[in-house]
């Protein structure tokens, strides 16, 4: 079964990573039994890979949420290299927003005038960790800075001098210096100048087993198979010095798709720490992944130590504070992971629940299910929920895919609760076609109490941004002209309906998008309004002319606020 | 630092993975030095996990791509448990789809009349794997089969009889047939158990090294660390009968975002085959993902005999037939990952790539970048191009958070050429101001040879679905007013540009959105327009009015067509 080349430039162009001198090999052996201390970098790592990095609002709010989890420690900036870090790192100081078991902590490179500000943004803290950092990998020496590898130690030495003198007139002032190093691009690094640059730096700060440093050694870039990293770290373990004195930690990314794998199997072998962020946002590919670490411990029986119990919250948090979303099959967080598509897989589900139900056990055991969904929040409800066959959930897909309509996401949420209502009645499963009668009767059909027939809109005399709009409607069953003026036919329509109709809202969004291709194609209007009352409701027109769609969308949504009742209730 | 417990059901709930009896294991010591053999399942496992499974024409593309890439075996279905599984096998087979190096693969049960069925699907096939599985684990051996060791045996030794009787009749008539046996939930099975019953299951296949079978050991729940499923494989491989006459496959899920590494370091274990899906498709958190594991060993040096030289238009096609997002950070296939935000990794990526071009090197070796992105059909332009900070392509989100406008993803990809001519030419990063103020110059200021004033537009007389539409303009400087008939404004309006402007297009799509909340929203209108010679660009307008915002767009569109050099060129 060979095969012909595909892609064979590869033999000439990379070069395979080395293997670690490790021929005794602990980590193989060894079982996770407690959770690693824990070092949230979203607010640092994972916020400068951000295509729109979090305001001042969101990163108090991710702060806060970190807080909640159960963080004791946060990175949460690069102050000297950016005025917002600055400004962050001194509003949680001088707000007193950190909790006394938390301690923050900012990440600075190797230079005087970066570290001198770095340290000024801590001014008045109780602790806080300061993270040295100088890149130390084979290319990057060369490339980057030029240096030869005692070059590259001074810069680490001189600047870890200066965090030291810095470090002892801020604790006679009575702020705790705890010292973190980063021999950055680590796994580009050999171990033995890895060994000899970390040494030098611990030589500086002196660490003892009471007052111990962290020693960081990143997988800036993923290499290696995560065996390899393993190997590292254990070799790292096993051979740097000032072991007694230092907290080694881990900071994986995932360049390679297997970030987690490689801090679970280098937490095996010898680290206490891990950095990485919530559902692995971060550089690239993103820093490691937090959440299914943690989740992965608990489904072992131990308590991760971050709090996990409201996932959708805690997704709904990050996904608003990264603008980036959680991926549908995402462990643990994915709309996908609790559902069960093929019959066999809910048969056997199901029988699992029964059994659990009838054993009495408190232990878990249900096929293809290896958490409980309840224990992250979710519920066994969501499982069978998301499935077109079964209807409900499909609900969006079968619109856009089957109709060509585009529901935006609030509107979804308002109209699954419809679908929710007929299932809910019925026990039944609810096909395509009657999804989509349904949102017909719930949104296009209705005429009651105002039917649109027809409109005509002007220019508004004497108002250059005025249209004046005179619509044919029935209302109550009686054919009448209603008139209405604002800045475009919407407003003044809603104008009109209001003037004559009574029913008045507010126009809160509206999004509109073609049915089919070409000039010929069917508009869809949405309407998200608002009631004087403050309740939110949508409306769908459809029509060849926009206008029209528009207009229809507005009568829709006027019609659900004169009768509330859902039409198909 | 000890922390207090958040999650503290853990301990009495759930039961840790058993350890494998191997002390003196091999598998981290080794090396992948070249690919498996590689089978698809995105058109079984991937597609039963859909919530829109694909249609026929969605199969035949993806089967078709696959076939290109280079996949020599493929899952096509499950085609006794659905018909159109099985009129999909019928097709492959009839219209000769198939090529000669090509082998299709189906799964069955182990039940007779869906053994029978499924070989019913292969008539006439030319060589074919029948996939035979009946679930192994302690947990569905009690929950789902109420059955003991010896009757689960029963129930594959029983299939394999059927499936072999069936296989004689057909290789008589000139089909080949393979044998693939599963232990499903291999890693919720008894390492023990699962030797006997696939031991059992070759004693009725008798494979031999000549015409060995295949097995095929599930992480249908990935259940423990990746090291534990690479020890399992390990010792199965060490510990089965028959070794010499069957190949080891692997077939990992995801559950615990490990899936990748599990199937390296079970490959490494002795495994030959893997099977999985493109991006990671299938049940819950999906199939391993083989787009990652190629492109692993493509950086390796290794050719992956799959091909992801052109890995947009692979991610296209999966996004289309899944119906699922690749994640903004998935490795290789994601929109962020060969993007540098931070400025010292675009310095260092800079400089590697300098010191890669005065090198006269072919040895690929740029900071922060595992992979020539050229390799995937992918651009180093793109990397520094989505950057808010530094301009380019944050275009996008700059447009949607600066100014509310929301530009379809195609306006996107042609905008970004109109801003990259001028990065390009100054060599300067590009403010957000610039680039609104291009934005306003490219689309929405021009008004040459169109400027466009005014409108109105009344129901035809006689033609119930017809507008008839006045536009006051300019054209070359001279006001007129043109006039034109349509299904709707922008119908009309094309038509009169066409008829009293020689402006000639056809309108492919449009989008609306309103900038700002309220009926008193400014309104963007998106047209995406074809020339007569078949080019497609697009115009912008902005108004009040959503009409007026239409038109304006139309009327963008149209000068751009009669200018097609950039306005800001």
């Amino acid at each position: 079964m060979s095969q012909k080349p595909m892609m064979p430039g590869a033999r000439d162009k990379y070069v395979p990573f080395r293997q670690v001198p490790l021929t005794d090999r602990q980590w193989p052996g060894k079982v996770i039994t407690k959770p690693p201390i824990w070092c949230s970098v979203d607010l640092r790592d994972g916020n400068q890979a951000l295509i729109e990095p979090m305001d001042s609002d969101r990163k108090t709010r991710m702060f806060k949420m970190l807080v909640e989890m159960g963080f004791k420690e946060i990175e949460v900036g690069f102050p000297a290299a950016s005025q917002t870090d600055f400004d962050f790192v001194r509003q949680l100081i001088d707000e007193r927003m950190i909790p006394g078991d938390v301690t923050i902590q900012v990440l600075t490179q190797s230079r005087p005038e970066l570290i001198e500000r770095t340290f000024e943004s801590l001014k008045g803290a109780k602790r806080a960790i300061v993270h040295l950092y100088n890149s130390t990998s084979t290319t990057q020496r060369r490339v980057v800075f030029g240096l030869d590898m005692p070059g590259i130690i001074d810069i680490a030495v001189s600047g870890a001098k200066l965090v030291k003198k810095l470090a002892d007139e801020y604790e006679a002032a009575g702020t705790e210096i705890v010292y973190e190093y980063s021999p950055e691009s680590f796994t580009g690094t050999e171990l033995e100048f890895a060994r000899d640059i970390c040494a030098a730096v611990a030589d500086i700060y002196q660490p003892t087993p009471q007052k111990k440093m962290i020693i960081n050694l990143p997988a800036t870039v993923e290499m290696a198979t995560a065996n390899i990293y393993a190997d590292q770290i254990e070799w790292c373990h096993r051979n740097f010095k000032y072991r007694d004195s230092f907290i080694l930690s881990l900071h994986p990314h995932n360049d390679r798709g297997t970030g987690v794998a490689a801090a679970e199997l280098g937490y095996m072998a010898g680290a206490d720490r891990i950095e990485g962020c919530l559902f692995g946002n971060g550089e690239r590919t993103g820093n490691v992944d937090i959440v299914t670490l943690a989740l992965n411990m608990y489904t072992q029986g131990i308590d991760p130590e971050i709090d996990f119990s409201d996932i959708n919250g805690v997704r709904q948090m990050v996904e608003y504070c990264n603008q980036l979303p959680v991926h549908p099959r995402h462990p643990y967080g994915g709309d996908l992971v609790f559902t069960a598509f093929s019959g066999s897989h809910q048969d056997a589900i199901n029988k699992g629940f029964k059994a659990l139900e009838t054993s009495n056990s408190q232990v878990w055991d249900v096929p293809y299910l290896p958490i409980d969904p309840k224990d992250l929040g979710r519920s066994y409800e969501a499982i069978i929920r998301i499935n077109s066959q079964s209807g409900k959930g499909g609900i969006a897909y079968i619109l856009k895919n089957d109709y060509g309509i585009d529901l935006p996401r609030l509107l979804q949420v308002e109209f699954s609760k419809v679908i929710q209502r007929i299932t809910d009645e019925t026990g039944k499963e609810i096909s395509p076609a009657l999804i989509w009668d349904t949102f017909q009767k719930e949104y296009l059909r209705r005429t009651s109490p105002v039917e649109f027939f027809e409109h005509t809109t002007v220019p508004s005399p004497g108002h250059h941004d005025q249209r004046l709009l005179d619509a044919s409607i029935k209302f109550n069953g009686f054919a009448k002209t209603i008139s209405g003026a604002g800045n475009g036919p919407i407003a003044a329509y809603v104008d009109a309906l209001g003037k004559s109709c009574g029913i008045r809202m507010k126009v809160r969004d509206y999004h509109q998008h073609a049915a089919g291709a070409g000039s010929d194609a069917t508009a869809v209007s949405f309407i998200e309004a608002e009631t004087v009352d403050g309740r939110v409701l949508w409306g769908v027109g459809m029509d060849s002319n926009i206008v029209a769609a528009s207009l229809k969308a507005v009568t829709s949504a006027a019609n659900r606020i004169a009768s509330p009742v859902s039409a198909v209730a």
